[in-house]
């Protein structure tokens, strides 16, 4: 037996999926560099990359039962990533692709509710990224928009056997269905340790305001031993290639009109913080990670933060399904073992 | 790195909940050895050793909407373990306790408007175990039935990293909910390979009818090649600790008015099976297993066999609940590593 911590460096898998090269800085996507991919593939090849079947238009819809646990969500103002996991187990559904289909309904309808608005009735006439921000807004949106929301989709589709992929797989190796794979997945990628989804990487952007107040923020913020949200990765220890990807997508979306301001604000913001982070810590590699870039785009977008993480699902429901195809037929059960260090030998009395 | 499979023989996390020695045939539960504690303790009293907090029998009750979904579900002859599944993400419950509390509730509700019963409104003046069977018979069970029940959900409440644990602590360290953990850990356990749920343990049982046909149906199973259902276990090598304590259980419950004929049968339906197992693989040793005895019980109960995995859960919870807790405050991040068995370099061209 082996102890481990956290499983750092066990390999639990053997996968056709992705390969995650941390001191390269590379990430392969089924066989493609994700630079090459991502900015160029419809999400729907990406799918089918990964899962090799067809993402059906005419799977988008939900049940009315779903929708009426997403209205009732609404009445305790669930957070939208509890609503996405208390609807996916009602899904009827059985191909890993059709769940792929549907979370973009699940995401929109809810976040609509939520915001007390109607849903807005599935489009089978519009490609899935497309779908996605119509499902959220009602309105047909742009093609730089969507090329924009499809190049991170498919930049986030898969990533190793980060937690809530390791998840799926498990709960795959006891031969469950794709339903309960990717519920586990969802359980797994609401925790806030669980990396990849971006959350607060803007929010010191905007505390920042204007860039020359950066210099003062972020300086106390390391004086004070603050951890930069936005900067560094475990698995990383280069540049994360994610991040270029990412970057470039951004630089393209907000050159054609989106909010131009906060992305000038945000990329002085990140020289400061690489140039202060480089002082305080000479020794460490520190670069910008996935989530600032995602959380530009995503911002740019028009899509709040409390939507960042239901979206990162959306894309990322690629992989859980194709993980969960894999396991099922390569894999065997996953069970390890634990170490004992209680007590022995109580005797129990009544 | 080092390559596993199923992360067999990889030690995963420490605990302080149970400790499975396959080789010596011993189980211990917090400390005490399971046939020390299962047979005798209550309920309520392994809970509170798993997570140190007290049931209260005022949180069984379940949300109404908890309640229209478990309606919802029957309109489409969900499988109980579905409907279990479909209803935990809906509680509306952050103590790992009172989700335990919660469990019998949800199974008894489902399985009465499965079958067409009003689900019973919950007593409080019952134990957790007496009202499980309340709550699905409507009936105040008999205290040979409760010790039985009893003796059953502490016997199996936690066993080490099976893959549901196991999902429930990749889960938990990512710092997400009790909620989400047992959730994934439902997931887990639906799945045919998770061990440890009895199912198809008794059919051979039941398919035999009388003792004097075991011999023949036994033997042409064997040779056409078919694994006996009900015998051998991955983890244990020599016999199963809980085996022993179900297998008394059942003798006890049996001996107090239930079906006696159907023990006799199962009783010499095993010592057919093991005589010629033993003649087929004399180099194995293989046993009666868990869920055949689980099944004798359950069955004495009164329990039909799509009640079984549910009747699992309802005992096992404890130990998801366990693991969650001590892996929120003892472990971090678990995030194996997989191998890259795919293509490189392929060049997308749009």
């Amino acid at each position: 037996m082996s102890q481990t911590d956290g499983l750092e460096g066990v390999v639990a898998a053997s996968t056709r999926l992705s390969r995650v090269d941390g001191e390269a800085g590379t990430l392969i996507l089924a066989g493609y560099a994700v630079e090459n991919l991502a900015p160029h593939a419809t999400f729907e090849e990406v799918a089918r990359l990964f899962v090799h079947a067809d993402l059906r238009a005419d799977r988008r819809a939900i049940p009315a039962a779903t929708v009426a646990l997403l209205r009732e969500a609404v009445g305790r103002r669930a957070l939208p990533m509890d609503a996405l996991l208390m609807a996916t187990p009602t899904l009827r559904v059985d191909q890993p692709v059709d769940v792929i289909a549907a979370f973009p309904t699940i995401v929109g309808t809810y976040w609509r509710l939520l915001n007390g608005h109607a849903p807005v009735p599935v489009r089978e006439d519009l490609s899935h990224a497309a779908h996605y921000l119509h499902q959220l807004t009602g309105e047909d949106p742009t093609p730089g928009h969507v090329r924009a929301l499809e190049t991170y989709l498919n930049t986030v589709c898969d990533h190793g056997l980060n937690a809530s992929t390791f998840t799926a797989r498990v709960i795959a190796s006891t031969q469950s269905d794709v339903i309960a794979a990717v519920t586990g997945a969802l359980a797994a990628l609401k925790g806030p340790l669980h990396g990849g989804a971006p959350g607060p990487a803007l929010d010191m952007v905007f505390e920042i305001g204007t860039p020359d107040r950066a210099e003062a923020v972020i300086r106390a913020k390391l004086d004070a031993g603050e951890r930069l949200m936005g900067f560094g990765h475990r698995v990383y220890r280069v540049r994360d290639p994610r991040a270029d990807v990412l970057a470039a997508a951004a630089e393209r979306l907000y050159s054609n009109g989106a909010d131009r301001r906060v992305y000038d604000l945000a990329r002085s913001v990140e020289r400061t913080a690489l140039r202060l982070l480089h002082a305080h810590k000479p020794e460490r590699r520190l670069d910008t990670n996935v989530e600032f870039y995602t959380a530009l785009l995503l911002h740019g977008l028009g899509l709040p933060t409390a939507l960042f993480t239901p979206t990162f699902a959306v894309g990322r429901v690629v992989g859980w399904c194709a993980h969960y195809l894999e396991q099922r037929r390569d894999g065997r059960l996953i069970r390890p073992q634990s170490e004992y260090i209680g007590p022995v030998g109580l005797q129990y009395v009544a």
